[in-house]
């Protein structure tokens, strides 16, 4: 049994970025920048803006953090959000979500120019990787396909079962990993809610992708001999084990599950470390117009 | 076993479509307006601008063919895709395909205004699509749908088996009949040339949709006693028993198949007939403005 490492995977990937940015300033090229909007002060969207800042810095990006009191308004967001499209020092950049109830987010989606759309949330990314053309991937299932190549597992004629039809993160790697592709060529089911024998489609799976935010849902018993699980989930449990009487887990019971595996992510220190990488590497593109011209 | 008429469901959502025109029309409403752009002289697609233009006279809608020669330059055909976006005339319009080879075919699908898009290729709708947003929906997968919901067939908690990952059929159907929506909420495997056991996918299906353009690829065999097949294949075979030397046949070997089902779409006369009245009624919206306002 192999773990993925992902803690350790995202931080050999900042170092190739931080040498591919150095090239690229080095030979004139724009030192690639990417900002992102905080609305309000949920603590879990601070800390994820938080460290996707850290890492620009650590890959050597300039980052703007442009920070909002819960009530704006959403003319104002719009606005700023028109202001980002419009300002050619930034090349990608990022609203995090989730926004204040009053904020209609497909709205404040739709207005991002898709080419700065790093985080591929805008119809034109999102059409574009179902139809197989190039974009800016979402973040998490961009980050899985990265977990998968670089641990050489092949994915090709392997049943891969997805657990959740999320917009971010189950359907997208549900497509990605249907695609003609190198990492890809997998057949792929696609489970949810309302799925009728779960346990029989995960049974038979080579690949489980489990995205479904319920703590450890996955069971031994429900895992093939020698499966890859790719674990999504972060999930806060209570715990008398932690000081601060909780502690995270995936939706997959790492500890009986691991055994009988052939790669395994952990919660935390697996797919998490990954997304925000994805990001940066979105960014880089973005500032090297990679695939779309800038606006 | 119930035959899905697609010819006979068809012929009734024109009647109902051509109803709406009529009230929409004598309430001071614009009557809708398909244009179709032909280009060379290929006699498949001849034949189905011709089949589309012909529909649209059935239900009461204006068309207008465009023709143009197959050394047409590439610029030329954009020009042409632009006056038509900014011809407020044109309600929707379709570029018929394939295109000449020296022709971009994702540059001018790139170019078509996505408002106008009713045949739902542009990666917008495509991705509206895929994130469970209201869109134009590609014809074939649409009319999927719809012979499903008039017929009354479950799809929730269905196992479906899709044969084929096509852009136009495979790809999207999966996409459709796993989002939550009342025809949907579907356990879907997308199938294709990589899949490993084929047959052990077909044979736990509910519901099998083939589009992989093989005749008569899904056997007796591989059919679950009580299922549902949508056949989109239509291939032409040589046949002694015609006039013309040949026949239409499907991607399922219908003869023996049809007795062990619930349901069978018929080639032709299945889903073949359903694909333009789909483009019909994405015409209907679009002049309707049911999804987009107006360019």
């Amino acid at each position: 049994m192999q773990i993925i490492d992902g803690k350790a995977l995202a931080n050999q990937i900042k170092e190739e970025l931080k040498l591919e940015v150095e090239h690229w300033v080095e030979n004139g090229g724009k030192r690639p920048h990417l900002a992102a909007v905080l609305v309000g002060d949920d603590p879990a969207s601070q800390a994820y803006v938080r460290n996707k800042v850290k890492s620009c810095e650590q890959v050597g990006f300039q980052s703007t953090l442009l920070k909002y009191e819960a009530d704006m308004a959403e003319d104002d967001l719009l606005d700023i959000v028109k202001g980002l499209n419009e300002n050619p020092e930034i090349d990608g950049y990022i609203v995090q979500l989730p926004l204040p109830k009053h904020i209609d987010e497909n709205k404040i989606l739709l207005a991002i120019d898709y080419r700065k759309d790093v985080d591929g949330f805008h119809p034109v990314n999102f059409g574009r990787m179902a139809q197989g053309l190039d974009s800016y991937l979402p973040a998490t299932p961009m980050g899985i396909l990265t977990m998968l190549d670089r641990y050489n597992i092949e994915t090709s004629g392997k049943d891969v079962v997805v657990l959740g039809r999320s917009n971010i993160v189950g359907t997208p790697i549900s497509i990605l990993l249907s695609r003609k592709a190198k990492v890809g060529n997998a057949t792929v089911t696609l489970t949810h809610s309302r799925t009728s024998d779960l346990e029989g489609h995960l049974k038979r799976a080579d690949i489980i992708v489990a995205a479904i935010g319920i703590p450890l849902f996955v069971k031994k018993e429900m895992v093939k001999q020698g499966a890859v699980i790719i674990d999504v989930g972060i999930n806060r449990v209570t715990s008398p084990d932690t000081k601060s009487g909780y502690k995270l887990v995936g939706d997959v019971d790492y500890d009986h599950v691991a055994p009988n595996c052939s790669h395994i992510t952990p919660v935390p220190g697996g797919v998490g470390p990954m997304t925000v990488v994805s990001l940066l590497q979105n960014t880089m593109k973005a500032a090297k117009e990679t695939i779309y011209n800038k606006p």
